[in-house]
């Protein structure tokens, strides 16, 4: 509790004297009564009482404020008390520069709906669990220029608006990543700026898997992190990709190289240093039939996203091409053709920024481990097999008339086969698929010959093991060349 | 220009130190070079440089700079070149506190982008055209606690997203009402401050026709009205409906009575000094046919709503009703009926802020202006009863049989001209929809038989002067029998 200047006698007589020394110490944890005309100006629901040597915050607020500034005053603590009503409208609460280094746990009950907080350049050592749980529609906190060194790690618990929060130019050693990891992460935080604090490590691996709308604003340059190539490839992808962290602060990322007495490097240069390889974005790789889905992954969130396919064709719902626009602004092809090669274009677009982004796809020419759909069309080519078998065996043995030499029925046997073949392969389209598309012959010569044997084992799933079997193995023959009967294979 | 301490002197030999007091000053003027270790305080895209004894803006402020705290410092003077390159994500710039006095004409024209500008609590006497043109995303703008006094009509032009300014604590002495109102007005606007100014007259009828939304955030406390019966009417309106600025500052609404030698009173207490009418709110009258439309004129904008009619029945597109949800919000009724009398609920949300809007309509029971429709009735029964006569001619006397006492043709006679009539008043859906929901028999009990006398009257617009008219008299008291004939008028 910070005392107005006027009252530090201790000792008291007589005892009214004492009883008004108390009520003036009482009044300045308590804060005086607003005044609008002398310690603060009060323009409608704005109530500014900056600079004012207050030591706590005025009482009586009135219940319209929305915006109350305190900073630049001496309210070394944030009681529980210091509004005891509810604020219901106020959204900005300024305590910068006021030498603040006690919160209390319920110093924001009242004042639930805050959008702005400002706590920065105080005297905070610590931030304890739950502190600010009561601040649900809380988007920007600013706690840089304390002397935080430790935060809980439910400290943040409960800020489920919570879009920017600043940490710079304060004492933290360990990278807060569970704000932007796992179940408990911070929806919405796009900007976490801890730099210029003492954290040596930093979680790459994690950090790397980050959408890039929040890579974009999280800020950890001015750090004493220890050099290696992991860092460098990061900074690196993040610099190529243009993101403002590392952007604009390129010059700012220093780190100490490991075994030197604390020798600092510019981390961009760690290549040189550290003989990391250079870093070089990568081409998204697919294979023949696979299901490929590309991501838009812009620098800002919520943005409408359009995409343009390689040879400037515009992605429209009649066009024969396989590519689809899922609902999250995704790109799914499937399944993966040769001509799907390309350069990809997603347009980004939203109220403030626009974001163009190129995805390389390179297609190799052979299906990778479509060993799902393999299976599939074995195991239905099998039973396609067997109940033709069962047809026939039903045929020969439950049929009136068991004449094997009556031409009649000979004739008639045929087209009663074909019919439930070709039934039984109409339920199967990825067998009309494939042969529908081997109809149209193109790229056919890409087809390796090492390939289609890959394939033939593929079709058969106990290999050679099963070719005991007679009947089965005749079918699985039967079955393979029923699906590529039309196909013509240019080897 | 505002000069370092140390360079007040005048003379100054030899000229090597000439040429460095020259640089110096220009130093000054220009703002010595951004410094993130002594004079600011670097978070990522924050730069706080508040109460640094500043007399110019930092140079060679980052371009990725969004929010720059110069509040406390000695900036008098606002050049074009403070910036002398362009700050596209600069969104808040904080210069209170600073003895500001001059804004250059160009001052803004590098940071465009800005959505919140603080010049509270400076020096600013005027306000020229188009100062802040270049600010069209500028949300929020604090002019409160300068010495303003002139405002250029032309001074906010090109705000065009502005949604709060705060004009508190100047001398302004003519209420803004550009802003608000006709084609240049502030489209966003929902907060003008001109609390405690020199306003004595306000434009009390403009600003009553304002949507609820706007006059909500329309403060004008503490200025030296004029007290007149129309304020008062403005005030207690506002008032009963808890419009912020009405209800927030109830205490501060004084005015000066008229011929006194500026008594001020409290302008909420009007009514007894200069013997105003107490206010009511008034309900929504209608009269029958009419085309009614509610207004739900909610205290915020953009709100989703919805309407509960009277019997506390939902509306659906599918009820019988004649009421429609119009796209504005709006509920239109038509044509409106005796049972539409009643209370409607309009429901308004927002991700914000809930709001319930009672309208409470009086349906009288006849039209109004019905000129068209009246005329229409009776010259379609006038052409009835000649088709009538026609017909009658016709029979009597092109008909081969003119045996008057033929019992046969008298009964064929009387079938034969209701039809006529029925066909000619089915073609009239605005008498058969009144016959069948007067069906209902609701409401019936309360139409007064004064209202059925005016009724006689207004069908009949000439009034009495036509009663030598003998053919059109009959068919108009025809006409009104045939509207009313199936309803039970209970008096």
């Amino acid at each position: 509790m910070s005392l107005p200047r006027s009252s530090s006698k201790s000792a008291c007589f007589p005892w009214d004297l004492c009883v008004l020394l108390f009520l003036v110490r009482f009044s300045a944890s308590q804060g005086s009564a607003l005044n609008c005309h002398k310690t603060c100006i009060c323009a409608s629901n704005i109530v500014s009482c900056s600079r004012m040597n207050l030591s706590a915050a005025p009482t009586a607020l009135p219940p319209y404020t929305a915006v109350l500034d305190l900073s630049f005053n001496e309210i070394a603590r944030l009681r529980a008390e210091w509004t005891p009503v509810k604020m219901p409208k106020l959204h900005s609460l300024l305590l910068s520069h006021n030498g603040l280094h006690f919160l209390s746990s319920e110093a924001f009950v009242h004042v639930t709906n805050l959008r702005y907080l400002d706590l920065s350049s105080n005297g905070l050592r610590q931030l304890d669990e739950f502190i600010f749980e009561p601040l649900a529609r809380l988007e920007v906190l600013l706690l840089y220029h304390n002397h935080i060194s430790q935060i809980d790690r439910s400290a943040f618990a409960g800020l489920n608006s919570l879009q920017k929060l600043y940490l710079s130019q304060n004492q933290v050693s360990r990278f807060p990543l569970e704000l932007v990891k796992d179940k408990n992460r911070l929806e919405k935080l796009s900007l976490l700026d801890v730099s210029s604090n003492r954290v040596k490590v930093l979680p790459v691996q994690e950090l790397q898997e980050l959408p890039a709308w929040m890579k974009n604003g999280i800020y950890f340059h001015g750090n004493p992190l220890l050099c290696d190539c992991a860092l460098y490839s990061l900074l690196a992808h993040w610099y190529i990709r243009r993101l403002n962290s590392a952007f604009d602060f390129k010059d700012d990322y220093t780190c100490v190289l490991p075994g030197t007495e604390k020798r600092t490097v510019d981390a961009f240069e760690l290549n040189v240093h550290l003989n990391c390889s250079t870093f070089k974005e990568e081409d998204e790789e697919a294979y023949l039939d696979q299901k490929l889905i590309l991501s838009c992954d812009t620098k800002h969130r919520d943005m409408t996203k359009t995409w343009v396919l390689p040879g400037n064709v515009a992605l429209s719902p009649d066009s024969n091409r396989s590519a689809v626009l899922l609902q999250d602004g995704k790109l799914q092809i499937s399944p993966v053709r040769a001509e799907d090669s390309g350069v990809y274009t997603c347009f980004a677009v939203s109220d403030a920024f626009n974001e163009t982004l190129y995805v390389v796809v390179k297609v190799h020419n052979f299906t990778l481990s479509g060993m799902g759909d393999t299976l599939n069309t074995a195991y239905t080519t099998l039973v396609g097999c067997l109940a033709s078998v069962v047809l026939v065996l039903i045929y020969l043995y439950l049929t009136p008339c068991r004449c094997f030499c009556c031409p009649g029925r000979g004739k008639g046997k045929n087209p009663h086969e074909d019919s439930i073949h070709s039934s039984m392969l109409s339920a199967t389209p990825t067998h009309e698929d494939l042969a529908s598309k081997a109809e149209l012959n193109r790229h056919v010569a890409f087809i390796d010959p090492k390939d289609l044997q890959s394939q033939n084992g593929k079709f058969n799933p106990s290999g050679e093991e099963e070719q005991g079997k007679g009947p089965r193995k005749k079918s699985v023959a039967e079955s393979i060349s029923s699906v590529f009967s039309d196909t013509p294979i240019v080897v």
